[in-house]
């Protein structure tokens, strides 16, 4: 789990909650339901309307990998891979069999499926290429959503600010009355901005780099793969697959 | 039918009009002809100073593809594409002849014609990327329209909001009447936000999506008639193609 | 002639002119000389210091493309090159030389004049490519100016408004002349959004519709040359060039 | 030299004034030096922390070239390697030892030198278009300074409106004093947008067009330099390098 | 070291900080804790989400980077190859064994000793650009957090105001302290914009000119160790690197 995702998000909606705390008007005077409406349905209907149903129903689960996600541990992944190496060296390509049902990386599993099943390398390298930029594009398909939403959040917040100052306009006899009314008008924005600069944005962002995080694992699963089934020693797939791994990581050897 | 985009529609509406009836202005605060003539007027007309007559006539079809789109059904189109590798194999390339007017998608179909009449691979594989460019080229152009005028709806609507209240501004004999005259400049500009937000961006959205969805169908078509045309294995055939499908639908084999 | 774009500019200043003669004032306090002046003359010189002089004297007869452009003819550029074929396929190549003065495309007439001279398939491919890409550079060039028109007119029109509302807040020895100043401040924005968002903007749209038109008819050019000098058969190199038709024309065989 | 640019700067800046001096404000309205530090000084200090010392020392000259670039002379340069082309078939690529040192294009004599000396066709390519990629990479660094300005000066501009601002709101006791406040604070966003405007963007964008043309320029020599190398005729050499040329410039042959 | 930045914050705040000193105000109207915390705290707290714990801790030292960074020495790096290619080219690519561990690039130490341990030039040439790619990963992201930081900054920024807009406008009760109420709103907005353009943009925009300065000298560096290994002369290594060069640097040789 990344802690640092549920942290910025305590720590954003404290600093708002307590700046409200510290300040001169009630709570109330920013909570008002017909806007929270506005903008949060606004932003779900907007995004409604450019994804297919499937896609929004998952995006809550999408919005979780945010927190829930842990990084790749890219360290055992080259060591199993190492290890199914040497197996491979020892024993030839065929004694992997029983050692795949071990392996979690599914990209490596299947891989060395269709090797020990005699595919040629071109097509198991093909057939893992495919797969991988099938799951880039479920992975953009996901951070689209969020991004939609966060495009959309201040567009239905300025929506509902305009509706909020027609209002005001249109019925100035009280003049009393034009502060509160401006101030419930730009509550609508404040959601907005407040919805998109603390949840959907940062979520996109989130989203984008652990996408860019599982492309590094896949290509170092890739590589493996390949240079298990031609044949490469241990220590050359070794080498070679920890040039992905940071220095520090590195030299932890 | 995608019924995603017509509850987006409906919804988004349905809170602005909901959030005006709370409100404690009459809807009739809302309405202004004008205005609303030079949001959609000016919108159009700018696309249509941008597109060529022929792409905004059919814009309102390209329109309707939002809400009538099917996604591409690429779990029985594998089945078709199997089922022919498995006449092609058993009863030769020329077997193909009598099915091809079954088939539904246009790039399977013409591309196996072309491979029965004794077209090269490389021969057929340049007409068949040729046509998904031009296919793609005009799902661009369709989507552009949407754009253009989602970015256009808002630039029309500060136009008309200007012109509100430089009349305003310009005659201010009635200080009464400011307010009223403020209220009508500032529903233009509501009027570009709803356009553009409710419609005309999400559209565009959705279209690009539409599109890339396609793009997928087209490449496995694509792929299946190149393998079927070199002879590889039905089950072959059918492993390769999978990996286009996401993984759930995938384990309903 | 491209009629959409004389009726999209005629409808936008219409809508404009006529939501201005609709409103309660009258059409001079619209009318402000020095406005007009820093709005156009201020993008003018913007574009300028931009572009060398030419590009700029060359700019009002690359605006006029975008009403007097006709989309290229793709049919009829296709029937021409298949009977080019046909005559090359009876006569030999060299039969061409007397057809080339017919032919209209510059880039079919280069291409097979090269072709008859000797040229290798390899060198007329070569030069014609250099010919399409400097082309596009041209295209690229001439839609550059309207962009940066349509950038910079806003801000010479921001520019104006700050002028204005400074001059107005610096003077407030009058209070009853602030609406007039603030609406004169006013008009220069007007001004600068009108221009941008019916002139150049949308040119700068238009032009780059109607260079990726040219690019395809000049694929066309390119790849109908090459087949004819590699002597395919009249009837495949119809149906290769067919596939860049949009599917309505090619039906109509 | 291009008067464009200097014709350009010259307009916008006498626009601004000439609207000044026909307004109703005298000219000490406009100016007040703390917002011209904030301003200009800012977008420098911002620049200053973006780039190394060495790239702000060059930048005045950099932005000279705004004035001073002259557009390659294409056709010479043509003519020249014409020429050397029929020196080579004539005498032997030896021969053009002598002339090497009247060439001015600095690419055509670092390659033909190369030439002479004996090195291979592939290695000539790759160091002339290392120093190519090379100038490029300089060529940005330079327009990025300029584009850098611009986009920090209406930043700071905006700052020094807010910090005025607030001086005038936090000290409301003589209201007769606002509008002059208001007005020295919006002197600071007017001078941000009239240097970004009148200046550093189109000076970015202007230093872009300068490299695209060099970068054409650069072209011809290398296959100039190649051509000559490989020994095709001259007349060869010229076809293929007249294609660079805008059709005008080709048919004054 | 590089000093430009440096005085870049110093001139930037310098020049901030003097207008508020030559302004009408006291400091202590600029000064608001509560403000200073949503804009920091918020843009670190949505940094925090957007990025994994670790790389927000190490952005501290990323952002030292704009400051100490010392631009590689392109020269002496050419010049050390050099002599290594003496040293290979004299006694044979295993007597660079030994002076293996007084090179200072880590490429050129990590190419020349997979070199020297017998791996092919694909194999060399693999790894190292590899390693260069995972280097720019780790650049990007890097600059990401401070990119996320800039457009974050003024987000809260605004946040922070429209809440002090709307404590302000609900209690409107003593209309003389509105001035004031405002300029505090306003203070949230100058936060973000001077966090932002003083600090966390054009540190970003830094860290890329540093990414791409390193780029070069590792091209420089991948070069001249594949030249090495291939046995080419020292003269034409140099010859070759040198064009990586800016020409002054060159001519200094």
């Amino acid at each position: 789990m990344d802690i640092a995702s549920l942290i910025g998000v305590i720590l954003a909606l404290g600093l708002i909650l307590g700046s409200i705390a510290l300040g001169s008007a009630p709570f109330s005077a920013f909570i008002d339901l017909p806007s929270f409406l506005v903008v949060i349905g606004g932003a779900v209907a907007a995004a409604l309307i450019c994804f297919p149903m499937k896609n929004m129903v998952g995006s809550p689960m999408v919005a979780m990998k945010v927190f829930l996600n842990k990084a790749p541990d890219l360290q055992s992944l080259i060591k199993q891979i190492v290890e199914l190496a040497e197996t491979a060296r020892r024993d030839g390509l065929l004694a992997l069999e029983s050692k795949i049902a071990e392996v979690e990386h599914p990209l490596v599993k299947s891989g060395l499926q269709m090797a020990v099943d005699g595919s040629t390398p071109e097509g198991v390298e093909e057939v893992l290429r495919t797969e991988v930029s099938a799951i880039a594009i479920r992975h953009k398909d996901g951070k689209a959503v969020m991004d939609q939403l966060g495009r959309f959040a201040p567009a239905y917040g300025m929506i509902g600010t305009l509706m909020g100052l027609i209002m005001m306009l249109s019925n100035m006899s009280d003049p009393s009355s034009i502060g509160a009314g401006m101030a419930v008008a730009l509550i609508t924005t404040l959601y907005g901005a407040i919805v998109a600069n603390v949840f959907f944005s940062p979520f996109a962002e989130k989203l984008g780099l652990i996408s860019r995080q599982e492309m590094v694992s896949m290509e170092i699963a890739i590589r493996g793969v390949l240079a298990i089934q031609s044949g490469e020693s241990p220590r050359a797939i070794e080498q070679k697959l920890r040039t992905y791994l940071p220095p520090k990581q590195r030299s932890a050897e």
